[in-house]
C-alpha cells in the first residue's frame, strides 16, 4: 500500500459523512467505502415519506438539493472516494490490518487499511412468529425494503394494513399508510404508544389522535402468528386476543445495532449491545473507529451510555471519526436523547429523560403539564402544544421535556435540548431571552410559561392534579367537587363532563359566590386550559380552603391527555 | 392605610404582569394599577397585525384565549386589582410614600403606597419636522393610535403611504399596509434597513425582498417637511432628495423610555436613558421598583446595560418585580438581545450581538454565512434560511446570530439565544443534540451546519468571500476567475452572471478539467448555495492552488445578500 487508506464499512449516514469529511481533510489518502446493499448515503429517516408518496422516487432520498444523486459515480467524481456496493465485509484481521470482502458476484478479496471505520448501522428486529416469511410481510430498515413496501401498498386490492409496533417508526408508517388510503390496525405490546418517547400521560395524546382518525389501536397485545391465503400471501394477523384481516403487515418493533462483524474482530461491545467507543469514537482495537447506529453514545444528562440510532447523531459521529483518523483531534460530546416525529397531524417529541426514565435512574422528580398556543392566540392559525417538563427536585435541574401538539413543538424541544446540554436549572429555562413577535410565540413563550408553572410547583405554592388522575377519580364513587371555572357559553358548547360532582362557577363570579363552595370536600379546579383553574386555586387558597388543587391543562387535558 | 398597598404606574405588559402575579402571591395586599390611556394589558406587538386587518378588533389584542377582555372589570372581578384608566400620575413623593394622580375629569387625589412600581413604558420618537401635526400623520405606540391608523388606512381614497423608518416596527407596518393594498414608499436615514437587527450584508435580504415586492425604498434619506393639501390633510413628504405624494405618513423612527415621572422623583436614570435597576428590579429609591420598556437590562453577552423594549422582556421583569415586592426574593438574569419579525413573507431575527456591535465592543470576530433548507429538502415545502454567526476568535465564544428566510428561522434563533445564555462556544453549538425528523430539520440542522463552517474558518482550513464583496469586485476591472461549479442545466435556467470572468466547470468535472484553471489568478468558487463551491475549494487546495476562496451562500447569496 503506497499511501494511507481509510476503509469504511457501511455507506449510511455516518459512513458517507466520514468519507466526505476525511477527503476534505486529507487530499492524498485513499478512501474506500463498502456497502452491503445497492444504495449509499440515503436519508433513511425519509423512508416513511417515500412510502406515503410524499417523496416521489426513492432516488430523491439520495439526491443533493441540486438534483445530483449520491451514487458510486458521484462519490468517485466529486470526492474521489471509491464505493463498493452490494459488497459484504466478511472478516477483519486487526493484526495484519486487513479485511476480507465479498462482492455479489461471489468474488472475494483482501484489502489493507490504515484506518478502519465501522459504520454498520442497525438492523430491524424480526419477531420469530410463524408466517413471518409470507408475502406482503415487511420490516422497514433499508431503502430496498421501502421500495418493496411502496410497491405493495400501491398494488391493486391493497386495503387492510396491520402495523405491529407503535414506536416512532410505527407511527410514521401509520401516517404514511393513512396517506395512501389504507385501513389501518396497530398492534402494540406495551400499555401505551411511543414507550421510549413519552410517559403514559403524554402518550394519551397520540392515542386519542389515533382514535379520532378511526385507526384501530390494540395495546397490551402481541402477534402470535401470521396466516396466509394459500398462495403465500399474508391474509390474517393472529394476536393473543383476536384475528385481524390483513393485506399487508409491517413489523416496526425496534432495531438492534449491527455488531456481528465488530464482535467477530473482538471489538468491544458495550452493555447497550452497541459498540463501545471512547470520546474520539475509537474502539478498543487500534486503528478501528466506529460511528452511527452501531455505536453507543454517552447521555449527557445521566452520564450513562445509550443507543441513539438517528441520522442527526450519526452525522456528528462521522465528522468526529473523520477528523480523528485524519489527524485532527476531535471529540464527540454525547447526546441528550432528542427525537421528534409527525404522525396523523400530531407532532410529538422529547429530549432528555422521560419521567419514567428519570425515576428509574433514581431522581426524585417533579413534573408539570401545560397547554399553550404556539404563537400569539389573537392571530389566526395559532395551534396548541402540550409540554411536559421533568425536573430534579433536589437541584432544580431540568431532566427532560416531552412536547406534543398540532403547533410548533420543535422549537421548544430544541430549546430544551440546548438547555439540557448545559445542565440548565428550571430557573435558567424560565429566564431565557427567546425571540418574540406574535407570529412566532406568545410574549411568555410556551416553554417559559411551563418552566414558571414548574417553579410554582417546586416552591409549593400550588397543588395540581393530572387529567389522567381526574378521569380515574371520576370513575370511582369518591366524593369531591370538580369546579369548572369556564363561562356558561363555553360549557354549553358541549365540552363539559356529565357528572354530578361537576360544579360550574365562572371565574369572574368566584369571589362573590365563594360561600357556595364546601370547605370539607376536595375541590379540583378546572377550566378550558388550566389558566383560570390556577387563578381560582389561588383565590380559594387565599380564602382558607385547604383541600384544593387544579387540573393541569384543564378540559383540553381531560379530552386529550386522559 | 390599613393594609399593604402596591401601586403600579402603567397598565402595559409589565404593569399587568406585576398586578396578576402580586395578587397570586399576596392575597391580602391592595393592588392598584394606574394607566394614562383608556386600555390596559394589550398586546402592543400585535398592533401591526390589527392594522393589517389580520386581527379584526382592537379588543382582540386584550382578550384572553377564551374571549374575556382584560379591562377594569376583569381585573377587579378575576384578580381583585383596582384599575384606574385615563389617569395620570402627576408626581411621586418618596419621603411620604405617596403619589398624586389626576383623572381625565380633572379630579386629582393623593394615594399612599407600600411598594410603588414604575412600568411607564416608552414613547415614540416624533421628529420635529414641519407639518408633523397634519391629519393622517401618525406614530404607532398605543392602541388608540393603532385604531386611528387602521381607520385612516381603510378610509376612502387612501392610496399612497409613506413609512419613515425601516426598523422592526417600520417593516412590520410595511407588511400591514401592503396587506391593506396601499402603495408604499419607505424612507430610511441609515444606509440599510433594520440597522439594530442586521449587519449590512444580511440587511440586503430584506432590501431585495422589499424591491421584489415593488415597494419603493429610499435609504440614506431623511424627511425634512410634510406638506398639506390645504384642508389640513397631509399631501406630500419632502425629503432631502425628493418629494413623495402621500395620503398617509407613519413615522416609525424609534422609541425612548418614558422616564419623566421617574426623573421627577430622583429615580436614577442609567446611561441608556432608561431607569437603572438592580437585579431585583429595584430602583435607587427605597420601595420603588421598575420594569418593562422604561428600564434597562443587562446584556448577558457583554455585561453592559441595554434597552430591550419588548413584551417578552417586560413580562419577565413583571414576574421578578411582583415576587420581590411580595416577599419572594427573585432576580432578573438579563437579556441576550433577541428579536424577530415577519415582513413581506420574510422572517428576520437576531440574538446576541451583530458583527458591528461586537466590533464596537472590541471583539476580534469571525463570521460566516450559510443558506440551508429548514427541513429535509426532499420534502415539498422546505424553505431557505440564511444564517450569519458571529464568533469571538480568541475564545471561540458565540457572540451572536442573525437569521433571515422564508423558512423556520425562529427555532434556530431560540437555540442560539439559549446557547448565548450559557456563554456557549461555537463547538458547543455544533455538538447540540437537536431533534431530527425530515419535516423538522435536516440531519445536520441548519445551525449545526453553520457552526461547522465557522469551525472550519476558525481552523484556517477554508477561506471564503462574502457575496457583497464579490459584487463589489465584479464592479471593478480586477482580474480573477469566478468559478461556477453548477451544472449546465442550472446555469441555463438564467441564474448566471454575465461577466467574462465567470468560468463554468461543473463540480463532477473539476478533477479531470483542473488543468484548464490558471494558477496565477484569484479563483473564487461558487455554486447555487455554496456547498459545491466549498468542495471545489478543498479540491483546488489539495492540488496546490493558493490564491483561492469560495463565495458563502453561492449564487443564492449573490442574488439576495448583495
Amino acid at each position: 500500500m503506497s499511501k494511507d487508506r481509510i476503509v469504511i464499512v457501511g455507506g449510511g449516514a455516518c459512513g458517507a459523512k466520514v468519507a466526505a469529511r476525511a477527503r476534505r481533510n486529507a487530499a492524498d489518502t485513499e478512501i474506500i467505502m463498502i456497502e452491503k446493499g445497492p444504495y449509499v448515503s440515503y436519508a433513511g429517516c425519509g423512508m416513511p415519506y417515500y412510502i406515503a408518496g410524499a417523496v416521489e422516487h426513492s432516488s430523491d432520498l439520495m439526491s443533493m438539493l441540486w438534483g445530483t444523486v449520491r451514487d458510486e459515480k458521484y462519490f468517485k467524481e466529486s470526492k474521489d472516494v471509491t464505493v463498493y456496493t452490494n459488497t459484504v465485509v466478511e472478516s477483519i484481521a486487526p493484526s495484519s490490518k486487513t479485511i476480507k470482502i465479498m462482492a455479489a458476484s461471489g468474488n472475494s478479496k483482501t484489502i489493507d487499511y490504515t484506518k478502519l471505520v465501522l459504520a454498520t448501522g442497525a438492523k430491524a428486529k424480526i419477531p420469530p412468529v410463524k408466517g413471518i416469511h409470507l408475502k406482503n410481510v415487511f420490516v422497514l430498515r433499508s431503502l430496498e425494503q421501502a421500495e418493496e413496501i411502496r410497491k405493495a401498498v400501491e398494488s391493486e386490492g391493497m386495503e387492510k394494513a396491520v402495523l405491529v409496533g407503535a414506536g416512532r417508526v410505527g407511527l410514521e408508517l401509520a401516517d404514511a399508510l393513512n396517506a395512501q388510503g389504507l385501513d389501518i390496525t396497530i398492534v402494540e405490546m406495551a400499555e401505551q404508544v411511543l414507550p421510549d418517547v413519552l410517559d403514559r400521560d403524554m402518550s394519551q395524546y397520540p392515542i386519542n389522535t389515533i382514535h379520532s382518525e378511526k385507526i384501530a389501536l390494540f395495546m397490551q397485545e402481541s402477534v402470535v402468528e401470521l396466516a396466509g391465503d394459500g398462495s403465500g400471501k399474508v391474509k390474517k394477523v393472529i394476536t393473543n386476543k383476536r384475528e385481524l384481516n390483513a393485506d399487508i403487515v409491517i413489523f416496526a418493533v425496534g432495531i438492534k445495532p449491527d455488531v456481528d462483524l465488530a464482535r467477530s474482530a473482538d471489538v468491544k461491545i458495550g452493555k447497550t449491545g452497541a459498540i463501545e467507543v471512547d470520546e474520539y469514537m475509537q474502539t478498543n482495537i487500534p486503528d478501528i473507529y466506529a460511528g452511527g447506529d452501531c455505536v453507543e453514545s454517552e447521555n449527557i444528562v445521566t452520564g450513562e451510555k445509550i443507543s441513539m440510532p438517528l441520522g442527526s447523531v450519526a452525522n456528528k459521529h462521522g465528522r468526529v471519526v473523520a477528523n480523528n483518523i485524519t489527524g485532527i483531534k476531535d471529540t464527540f460530546r454525547g447526546v441528550v436523547g432528542s427525537c421528534i416525529l409527525m404522525s396523523l397531524g400530531l407532532k410529538i417529541g422529547k429530549t432528555g429523560l422521560t419521567e419514567k426514565q428519570a425515576k428509574r435512574f433514581g431522581y426524585q422528580t417533579e413534573t408539570c403539564l401545560s397547554v399553550t398556543r404556539d404563537t400569539s392566540h389573537f392571530l389566526a392559525g395559532s395551534k396548541n402544544i402540550v409540554i411536559k417538563l421533568i425536573t430534579s427536585v433536589s437541584d432544580r435541574k431540568l431532566l427532560g421535556a416531552q412536547i406534543a401538539g398540532t403547533g410548533d413543538i420543535a422549537k421548544r424541544l430544541d430549546v430544551a435540548a440546548t438547555a439540557l446540554s448545559f445542565k440548565a436549572k428550571i430557573d435558567d429555562v424560565a429566564s431565557l431571552d427567546l425571540c418574540y413577535a406574535p407570529p412566532f410565540a406568545g410574549a411568555m413563550d410556551s416553554i417559559i410559561h411551563t418552566a414558571n408553572i414548574m417553579r410554582n410547583k417546586l416552591a409549593g405554592s400550588v397543588k395540581t392534579i393530572k387529567p389522567l388522575e381526574v378521569r380515574q377519580k371520576l370513575n370511582t364513587k369518591e366524593d369531591f367537587i370538580l369546579l369548572d371555572l369556564r363561562t356558561k357559553e363555553e360549557i354549553t358548547e358541549g365540552r363539559g363532563i356529565d357528572d354530578a360532582r361537576m360544579m360550574s362557577v365562572p371565574l369572574e363570579n368566584l369571589r362573590t359566590r365563594i360561600d357556595e363552595l364546601p370547605r370539607d370536600k376536595e375541590i379540583i379546579c378546572t377550566c378550558q386550559y388550566g389558566t383560570r383553574a390556577y387563578e381560582a386555586y389561588t383565590i380559594l387558597k387565599s380564602k382558607g380552603f385547604r383541600h384544593i388543587n387544579y387540573m393541569e391543562c384543564g378540559m383540553f387535558g381531560y379530552t386529550w391527555l386522559s
